[in-house]
């Protein structure tokens, strides 16, 4: 709702874009509104502050009952009512924020109703997740382009939506001094960690099925990777990035068990609290083998990056919530510098962060003015807050760009199942999970050794 | 006096390093220290604050009277009975701080006196200037090695005591991300620039018989230019760097007229103050054609420099004092932003400051968050006075060096000729000065064709 306002208002759209909310519930309009202005104080936007003609004017409600045929063609009659009440084209956007269950009838639900047309265009958003392997998401493919044509599918991933990340291409390519640095010739190792705070929370039905591998590196930690080790795209346009993305994907080598690292939160303290094991979670079986923690050591073998480790890592109840991709650069080539200087303690790193604050550091060496002559490591610092007004939310970004038709952010078929063709064969064949503390960086098997003797830059 | 009280202090040389004053007036020890208390004083160390002891155990004055042979063996005598009364080792630093004419009887005189011999080391400081042109500088160091060993011999440059100086080859060397981009392929030119806000002040007597090539150029610009484009030394050793400081300067092209501008200062205003014509100062000749300005196109004919345009620009008169180096790296290979990117304007850059603070600041470009997308330049900031304790003044730093014996920071006598001979035979067929108004960034003529249609990154 705030992403939705924000953007409403920002484009002036009040009066030329109404939003029907559509679920299962029996719920008014007005109930409907009220929901929408909790979420917007929620955000710190009161009545007093908010344009209230947004919610008195533009949000409505339909309920879908049990999904049947009936069901869906009451909505049909409802969107067209609607567009005929507010003089509108008949542009479309369905936003699918579903359960795996019920995502197939609602795809098939709208198509029977004539909803994969329109008298404009027609959108498709789906949140993720999208399938559970690449068998499912093959066949999520297939039913949805049943229906609609892949350039009217927007598979959003909030992460795609964040500045750092939408910069991370500006950075390389609009930067003539990045590129020459953006390989295996000076680059050590990457390393891409999402660590949460939280742990399971309310989610524990969808998640204990799902665990982190699924929830987050097929999607996020994954689209974090492509975008880091891509090619030049031969234009900056959607397709020409996603091919790109692709091409990160196939070049990336089998993944094997032991270049990974499941884990399992057990009790512990997280920023001084006292935090429950994973399996005494509400919800959660008491002997789940689910993934709350997963590192992986990626190979992406070509001509750029073959003989680079990708390390990816993400976990829930790690010590802090941080998302940051670090790139690694190699050690200065001679001991110059040894006298006064331990080479393995200060290579060079760019260190790009998403969360909690947008921005980048440049790891560096300068001289000390002290006697003797010694080398200190600083940081060239960036945070997007620092320079630009508030950033728009992920959400209000992707959702202009659903409206705008720009498909760039958004992750296309072939992606999906290049992702899931990694992944799958990982989950088939899964070892047990290793526990680790609530609070700490995960289990002591994804620290040095499979780092190869390294630390992880972020600990 | 300020630097060498701050060494002795916090080198805890008190009562173990006297300062022996010579000169051709006569004072006593009490009209030297007092004149020492004063100096202290206005560089804000109070009577209060300091150590006394060093005023009135360490310091001395001696007069040379008229430098004659007589004089330098009551020098000789009173430093003996110095060291013997404070029970030194014979350790012996003299810094000549002296007019051209000066120079030479004062080689000889030490000499004559055996002050070239010492129980333990001598070391001899020699200041600014040295020579006039090849000729000279090859007299002066015939001289001087017909008493002492080069490697007693220190040619000072108080630029090379600055910390970003120094840190110019940590920062080159201790980083490997910066050695990749530092040639040809990605560096579209290098400016170097010492403006100075002063006109000639004090020092027309020496000045309009030198001018800014003499008295900035030939040293100062100089060495900022073999320190930025030197390949890696064998070693961090003086002489190692010294050598690769010295093959820059072997690799420059014969210097032409048509890259030159020389220019000098018409009245105007500086900072909102109305300043004078050079020619108006005291002491200048009404029809003097002394340099105040000059800016040259240097061409570096190496397998790193070829084709890459050092631009170097000093003057008096300029709008602010600033001393800065800057690379400009190269546009993108392609227009893969130009639809919201003007290649021309935004290329990245690194601008190191050396007055009149000292840093260094990377030019890049960042996505603004904004609908439609553009790119914006923004600096990643470094500052040593954030960072370190208050900076060492430079020749605290290089007096500190003579101590101990470090050549690194000191120019050698091959560096000395091999950068008269460029300068010399621009001198000799010397074209008349442009004038341009104080408070200007020198002639027009040194704008925009000198730069190939380019413009200073500072102005």
């Amino acid at each position: 709702f705030p992403a939705l306002y924000h953007l409403i208002t920002r484009e002036r759209l009040t009066g030329r874009c109404v939003v029907l909310g559509v679920a299962r519930s029996q719920q008014s309009d007005a109930d409907f509104r009220a929901l929408a202005r909790d979420a917007l104080a929620a955000s710190g936007l009161s009545a007093e502050k908010i344009d209230n003609r947004w919610c008195d004017e533009c949000l409505y409600f339909q309920s879908i009952g049990k999904s049947s045929r009936d069901d869906f063609e009451q909505l049909a009659r409802r969107i067209t009512d609607l567009e005929t009440a507010h003089g509108l084209p008949g542009n479309r956007v369905f936003y699918l924020a579903l359960g795996p269950e019920a995502f197939p009838p609602t795809i098939t639900g709208l198509a029977q109703a004539g909803l994969n047309h329109s008298p404009g265009w027609t959108r498709l958003v789906v949140e993720k997740p999208f399938g559970h392997d690449l068998a499912s998401a093959r066949e999520l493919n297939t039913l949805v382009h049943r229906s609609f044509q892949e350039s009217q599918v927007y598979r959003i991933d909030h992460y795609l939506g964040k500045e750092t990340v939408q910069n991370l291409l500006a950075f390389r390519f609009a930067n003539a001094i990045v590129e020459p640095l953006w390989n295996r010739d000076r680059v050590e190792s990457v390393e891409i960690t999402v660590a949460e705070e939280l742990g399971v929370e309310q989610r524990a039905g969808y998640y204990d099925h799902s665990g982190a591998l699924r929830d987050m590196v097929q999607n996020h930690l994954t689209q974090l990777l492509t975008l880091t080790a891509m090619e030049v795209p031969a234009a900056f346009e959607a397709d020409a990035i996603r091919d790109e993305k692709v091409k990160v994907l196939r070049s990336v080598l089998p993944l094997r068990q032991e270049n990974v690292v499941w884990g399992q939160y057990g009790c512990g303290t997280v920023n001084g609290k006292q935090a429950p094991a994973y399996r005494e979670e509400p919800g959660v079986a008491p002997d789940s083998q689910t993934d709350t923690f997963v590192a992986l050591r990626v190979e992406v073998a070509n001509w750029r990056w073959q003989g680079v480790p990708f390390y990816l890592r993400t976990g829930k109840r790690l010590p802090r919530r941080v998302s940051q991709i670090a790139i690694n650069f190699r050690c200065p080539p001679t001991t110059f510098f040894q006298p006064f200087h331990s080479c393995a303690a200060s290579s060079n790193a760019l260190v790009i962060t998403l969360q909690p604050d947008e921005g980048f550091d440049l790891h560096f060496e300068v001289k000390a003015p002290s006697q003797p002559p010694s080398l200190q490591t600083h940081k060239l610092h960036f945070r997007y807050a620092e320079v630009f007004a508030p950033l728009p939310e992920a959400y209000e970004t992707l959702l202009g760009d659903v409206m705008t038709g720009d498909q760039t952010l958004f992750v296309r078929d072939d992606e999906v199942e290049a992702s899931w063709q990694l992944y799958s064969p990982l989950l088939a064949a899964r070892g047990p999970v290793k526990p680790y503390p609530a609070g700490t960086w995960g289990p002591p098997e994804a620290e040095k050794s499979f780092l190869r003797g390294g630390a992880w830059r972020l600990r």
